[in-house]
């Protein structure tokens, strides 16, 4: 009997495996046993079908659908290891849990990748409408719940790791509000996509048009009892960018996940600290440095993302099968369904983490003040321009090679420089407040966040 | 003057800067100096809305517009050397060219990535309505013509690259006709969903918020006048999943036509030669064989996709770019124009390739009949299947084996094995004639085929 | 209980877990308890050291050693489970194993990556010294074996699928022969060349510093106890190039056995069928089609080829760690124990599937006589060249195309035309014989096949 | 004519193209002019060596070399467009510039792939000795220089983004001197070792067995005249995992420099600010934030790695040649010589920066001494330790938490708690002044700083 700790891969030892959670809601779709079970679904519609079409008699089809059931991965595969196929081995283990009767109308005109290709979209399709989707729209509520909460919490904004103009921590939240509620939506749209086929071994309905006029419907009528739709046309196997755009839709995602967790980790930064993962009393953050707190779970996640962006690669390989399909996606497709793993315990893993999330105001404030000073160097430069200074960035920019010199304010400078003179004259006391006030000029950030929340909330029913 | 030899880059030297009909078609999109115009364009746009909002005289709109149009790349890498700042650079060669009063208006209340990112989703929207779909759509119809000239060419099907069931060619081509059909939808769709921006520095709208009541009003006034849309959040830069689909809809799409190209290049194998590259009369085919024809036009697509298809990591990668951004995706977003380049290149050639295809009917038949013999035996199998034969598959299968060693034909064995005679006697002459007759056990092959390439004439309007 | 197919990885639950050779050869090295194993001795070997300077009696060594083999996978992660950190729970494990004035002595100046990064080179190298290396070795004489007794095998050479010039069969193989040995080298070196640490938090000595004169120096002792040698500098990790290097040996020898499997199963295809796997008794060959001969193993190593050379990239993004490090490398090079588990259960079907390949001489022969008769055209274009004929390869292209359209012999109307007669009249016998027959005109094949198969045994000592 | 600015690559109108020294340094290696003149090359080599062993006359040799030193890339592409054949138009050329009696000498008894994998080995071995050695070995002296002037430079050593334990900024620097120096040998190893080939269309020495006992010796005479060696075994074309080697060895070089670059830019953040690119009088650092001082040139090496690091995926699809050699590596190799010029660039441009590199030494300081106190958390439970408390890592632990919520120093409470009394009293003067002075806690940065530069100055004789 194997141990969990036998085993190679860490999804399987550590971060699904030994996570009660994610086991309960991914064991059911993502692991062998479950995929066993699925392809067992799709024999017990296929004889389904057969019933409706009354080639064989309903109680064939309900002893099949009885037997399916049953059928375990550990059965089969002590099968296989006898034939060396694994749907034939499948079959076979149906086969012997039903009638003489019943034994010809078990896999009855379909080729194993009927079955494989169905049983595959069917797995996907339901993990992402069960699990997926409603993981990644938890963390999609956390991150419009700390958006609103932070709406109007001033930060300086930074471009290139630099200071730049004022936003609020609500308004940068927002931005992943957006982003991952786009990414919902298209998971959403792909994994609802996925199709099946029952279309023979190499995709003519041979062995199906011996026995019905219509076989294409027949086919249709398959996958519908699953819910599911064939694709245009198909070979040994469904065409395979149905599931490339699936796991793009996926593999996408999670740079999205990584993009928010990079940003928090640079926020924790000792010098930053803006954000802190709020650590645990009995939590050790070093096996010798007793003071650290880091930000292991927000690099977690970009860790993981660093392990299954290349993945992507594979499916691109996989959309080549030579003629009516060779073997070589095969084993490799097989490394798939860990794409979703990863995805679905990043997801959790994130939620839990924000919704925990520290924010420290004083040091959002304090980073903020210490180059407060220059944010004016933009709206004077364009309230300048806009009173038809001709060279106004230029003089601005003067200016606060001056400021930076003399460590005089740059607004001070402005202001005594006689160039200058005629415009300020011209600005109005709104203009004037935002020139002295730079944390006055955060433009509609707050209000922008607003918007970014109410639109996905609408848009993904939440 | 740098001389086209003197590049590194193939696409330059060789697949693009020396092919004519290609340069004629891309340059307007993807060279730099066609991305200046489109920044130019943009900045030209940005005034114009000015106008519409009283901010700057009409006057002044139509003197940008006028100066925006005479930018030329060489002009602005001028400036830039010096000021060392490429979007400063373009916006001080354009107040070169306009009145004093006319100056401040140019690039008011914008950061360079509004025009950046707005200008690089203009030029790949116009490029892929104008150049990609239309060099798509000719090849998705050179695709339907051969599916509907061969539809009735019977095949033998190909799995593991061993005969398999019959189809017919213009089926094995309808499977291409309908995976390129779907993904030019795809393209299409991401293509024309591109997105830019006008929200400043940090997407806060900070400087436009000091002249607009509604800056994002304003944004989306003068994303429209470019046909445009505003992605929902911004900061810097537009979400870059619009971008990171778009590229994954042709990077997929080049799997399509590399898997085309396998397809072909196999067939004109010496054992195989079903098909064949037209030869031109002064072509060489080896520099050291004058006898070799060989798939080179094939070989090349499934090369340039090689080159390609990792290019999407660079694209996945650039998904992150931390807080408000950051410059790590600057450099590499510059070459992302050279993957839609590469498909376009490719497409042609494909294209051209396909329609002088020579189709040796001979050598189809002839690999047909090889294994002829042996097809019976799925229908076989099935059809004492049903029936009733308990045991079907595995009866034939040891008749395969008996054929294979004693020689004597499996219909011969079947038919003179008394286990089965029973089942024979219950058949009809229609399932007697596929059995003694392979080449009618073909399915649907031929009806399909019209199916699938009537609905994507009608899905793409062609 | 975890069964092993609630697994979501293959490798796990199929390829490995399920595989009676794979997982004795490899659990010892590459499962979790086994890196749960070598972290101990890791620890085991610091405390040897502090004895051999002192810091603690040889007792307590000896006691922490003894405890350090008794630490299990499972007690470790139910302390980390616990306190939050895995190797601070590594210690706790092995600290309640011992007497109090020995657990002082536990980790003792260390931080985790010393432990880790010195874990991880140990059973690295471990593996590859006793796995990975014999495993290719014994493909590698399989591969000599079927080159030496092919060497007279001839056959058509073939490139771009087309059939070109005479080699044999043996010769084809002793390509894989000299590739698969660089391979060897190259993955013995640097899986020999991977290093430890013991350099403290940040690479700087600075717990150990308080203790020894020469930090360093105890650091290449510790290490030299488990048969390493630390790094030229360290952060708190070992420089990364060393797996890097390792990685990429594993990575590139994959690519060799991708390529002889394409080879082949593209062999095998029916129109060629120059070689098959060998097909037991029971083997299904497919659910449906109970005739088919499927190059299944040879399809799965190139699948799982596929499914790994992309993992590449994994390694290249961990190179990149801020500062003295961030941890976005720690999930992600928990995956890398994969690659070579990979690379081994593939090396090792490819043993079995070579050593039972069937070899069907007759199919050679005859596809070498299918095109025959143009095989003279390089040795005549040659021949006339050296006799001084100014443009002999535009002569015989010339007189191919003639060949081809008349059906009429090359070499006849070569001889018969009248402007190559003076140069026939200088051709000596050998150079006649061979022109007349083109099965002469194999080079050396046979010589090269040997000289290669030696070269290697010699180099790899086998 | 082409423009400079009508290409679409970025290199070629951007990095390398407008770069002078860029320009001047690769354009005689990497260009298709360069590779042409390399290819002509190997033809002179190949006339030259049938000269040797009188096949031709020594005059004809002498011809042929002069004839090929006068070979353009123009003329050779304007003959490939007549005949569809880029070696065999090489050859055209040559021999047009050639009396009759030497015309049949050129390309004697060769393939094109003889001409053009020597011609490439022959390049890359050139670009590397001459080029990208060199530049490497800049870079590496200006390494060598900032890590011995910093040496002493005290700096809060970094893990997780979070202050951990004190090093020097010399001692950071010097991980990139080694890191750096390891690459660069193994750069030289690999670029030193490429292997050419001329042994025909299949590898066989069919047609050059027509005029040599030993064709092996004929091709290892050949190639040392272009310092080269065969490979042990080749087909039409060498054994790939040569350029895959180097390739890699440039790859993980550039990974090098992707840390570094990600270093410095995370530095030069604003709220750390411990280093800074120069900034030049004139250079703009925000199209609208004028007083923005953006890391740029480090920011532009991390992003050149994201559009590079991908390519290796290519080299590894690359490794893959049907039988003898199938065409589908040749366009995809063309793009490899890109890969040798984006690390040149980046090389140099990371020099020039580093050289320039401004240290704001009172940054370092104040960020050192932002989390002092803390830092002797890791010494002080390390000699508790060493002084017989069995739980020392627990009890300091639990210390920081008490010294951050009381806001009093660690140290100080350590001494308060009577638990630690005893041990403190058997401290020795020097453990305590390093308690009390975090600054000495740095272990030996300082000597390791200066034994890494020697080491590596030693290794490359720099």
């Amino acid at each position: 009997m194997m141990d969990i700790f036998d085993n190679i891969n860490p999804i399987d030892f550590r971060y699904y495996g030994r996570d009660k959670k994610a086991f309960e809601l991914l064991q059911p779709y993502l692991s062998e046993e479950a995929f066993v079970r699925h392809l067992a679904k799709v024999e017990a519609a296929l004889t389904g079908t057969l019933a409706d079409y009354r080639i064989c008699p309903k109680e064939t089809a309900a002893e099949v659908k009885k037997a399916a059931e049953k059928v375990t991965a550990d059965a089969v595969y002590a099968e296989e290891d006898r034939i060396r196929h694994n749907i034939r081995a499948l079959a076979n283990e149906i086969r012997k849990k039903v009638s003489a009767n019943a034994k010809p109308f078990v896999h009855f005109t379909a080729t194993s990748h009927d079955i494989i290709c169905t049983a595959e979209a069917l797995r996907y399709k339901a993990v992402t409408e069960n699990v997926v989707i409603p993981v990644l729209l938890e963390l999609e509520k956390t991150l419009i719940e700390i958006a609103k909460r932070e709406k109007n919490t001033l930060q300086i904004g930074r471009t290139h790791g630099q200071h730049a103009e004022p936003i609020t921590f609500g308004f940068a939240m927002a931005g992943y509000v957006s982003r991952l509620g786009n990414r919902i939506q298209t998971i959403g749209c792909y994994g609802g996509n996925l199709r099946g086929k029952m279309s023979g071994a190499v995709g003519a309905y041979n062995a199906s048009s011996l026995f019905f006029s219509d076989p294409a419907k027949f086919e249709k009528d398959v996958l519908a009892k699953l819910g599911l739709m064939p694709s245009t046309h198909s070979t040994q196997i469904v065409e395979p960018e149905y599931v490339t755009d699936y796991m793009h839709s996926l593999i996408s995602c999670f740079g999205v996940l990584a993009n928010l967790s990079d940003d928090m980790r640079h926020l924790q930064r000792s010098e930053i600290a803006e954000v802190g993962e709020l650590f645990e009393a009995n939590q050790v953050g070093s096996s010798t440095m007793p003071h650290k707190r880091n930000p292991i779970n927000f690099e977690n996640v970009k860790s993981m993302w660093k392990a299954f962006v290349p993945r992507m690669m594979t499916v691109y390989l996989d959309q080549i099968s030579e003629h009516q399909r060779d073997l070589t996606n095969s084993a490799s497709s097989r490394f798939s369904p860990e794409i979703v793993a990863a995805l679905v315990v990043s997801a959790i893993r994130l939620n839990k983490t924000l919704k925990r999330l520290v924010v420290d105001k004083t040091n959002i404030k304090n980073n903020f003040d210490q180059n407060k000073k220059m944010i004016a160097a933009e709206p004077l430069y364009i309230l300048l321009a806009s009173l038809g200074h001709e060279n106004a960035h230029e003089a601005v920019r003067k200016l606060t090679l001056e400021s930076q010199k003399s460590g005089k304010e740059l607004i001070v400078l402005a202001k005594n420089d006689g160039s200058l003179k005629k415009y300020f004259e011209k600005m109005n006391k709104k203009q004037m407040e935002i020139l002295e006030n730079p944390e006055k000029y955060k433009g509609i950030a707050v209000k922008k966040t607003e918007m970014v929340c109410e639109h996905w909330k609408k848009m993904l029913k939440i």
